[in-house]
């Protein structure tokens, strides 16, 4: 049986932690394809590179792998060279991560790694994405490689409904205490922006994006109540962004 | 009485045509605070910037404006530094634009003009993103300042549905040729990329992000159809991404 093609992807860089695990459960099923960014684009949330151009670097961290590329682009420009450059082709999954970080509830909006995987779900690409509430370079990755390779084999094998994307978390837990995988809705919260505010050696004043998370949501069937008790969360992502329930309602505005 | 305070900002750069027209509007209705980008910023999506540093410089393109900055950030860091920073309070409206280009159906995701009105959204704050289908520096938005008018003063008085934006495209029409306003769901459309390759002067590669926009959809109740048939188009836009439908279906995987 052919084996499937996997394009591989991330947002923290080729040379991340994160990423080297997700390939290495990649190529126990399939035929793995890398593309990912040459340097850090956390939180560049879907932007594509329309200014500016556009460069590719074969490299070879991995010798078993014959295309693996870094890209000066963002995550969602290595998926988009990927398939339309690189592959000429659709491969039969993309995952993205393994995040060194949480992209769970409305994270998701912000982070890279899950827009690279939302843009191969617009492509019609079966896609995942994947994060461990572990910002550190050292993250073990080890508990969390045998859920990876069975969420992808599932998808492998039965798909995704239309227009759907898979973000998956893991809590940052021994495998012993990890209780299982719940499927969520995304929690309702938000960052609470603080500006760190600070003059530079020449007298000019410059800011820090800073914040805190809060959750506002006391549901126990969104992602943070199930990252919080043990379970990797699974949540379903679309991309059509149209808040259907709001059309009857704008309708009677008589705009 | 109180006139309302409405935040101002943009993708294209506060030296736009479209933000200056949209300011113009907004100075009939309300205090205005202006807050954008400092350059370009087209396609950046929800990105924000947390690698690196941003900075803010007080200008007065506008003698009637107190508050106008321009910000070296993205466009949700435009937003997120005028609430938290600027006013160090909500705004009674936030609006982002007038767009040179579309914003309609997938648009949006890529969309600086779409997020940062979608980050005011999520900052509950009622917030529309308005857009002209021209490109044009020299784009004519005299014909549409009234319905901006109309809306804006619409979502003042009666708010908006709880996590829900407006996405508002414009027709590239003459003001008798616009057949009115349309309520519409996001089409189901993606662009088709391709990649121009060239060489530089020192014999290396690199690309173009390229494409061609394909409408797959053909329902009569899409922003495409209204666009294309003389209609202003708003859509409602949601940032909760959560595909419910498909939660069920997922359960049954016994993951």
């Amino acid at each position: 049986m052919k084996k499937p093609l996997i394009l591989v992807t991330n947002d923290d860089s080729i040379v991340a932690p994160g990423i080297r695990a997700l390939i290495e459960v990649m190529k126990e099923i399939g035929e793995v394809v890398v593309v990912a960014p040459d340097s850090p684009q956390s939180a560049m949330g879907h932007a594509i590179t329309i200014n500016d151009t556009i460069t590719l670097s074969k490299v070879n961290l991995d010798k078993e792998i014959d295309k693996e590329y870094s890209c000066s682009g963002t995550p969602v420009d290595c998926v988009k060279i990927a398939v339309h450059e690189i592959l000429k082709k659709k491969p039969d999954l993309c995952v993205s991560g393994i995040n060194h970080g949480s992209n769970s509830s409305i994270n998701v909006i912000y982070s890279g790694t899950m827009s690279a995987a939302v843009e191969a779900g617009i492509e019609g690409i079966p896609a995942i994405g994947f994060s461990l509430l572990d910002y550190s370079w050292d993250a073990d990755f080890e508990p969390f490689k045998k859920y990876v390779k069975n969420i992808a084999q599932k998808v492998l094998k039965k798909g995704l409904p239309d227009g759907v994307i898979l973000n998956v978390n893991f809590p940052k837990l021994k495998e012993k205490d990890i209780k299982g995988i719940k499927i969520c809705r995304q929690a309702k919260a938000t960052w609470v922006e603080e500006f760190d505010k600070r003059t530079n050696p020449m007298g000019k004043e410059y800011y820090w994006l800073s914040g805190e998370f809060v959750n506002q949501d006391k549901g126990e069937d969104t992602d943070e109540w199930a990252l919080h008790n043990g379970y990797i969360s699974v949540v379903p992502v679309q991309f059509d962004l149209t808040a259907h329930h709001a059309i009857s309602q704008l309708n009677n505005w008589n705009l």
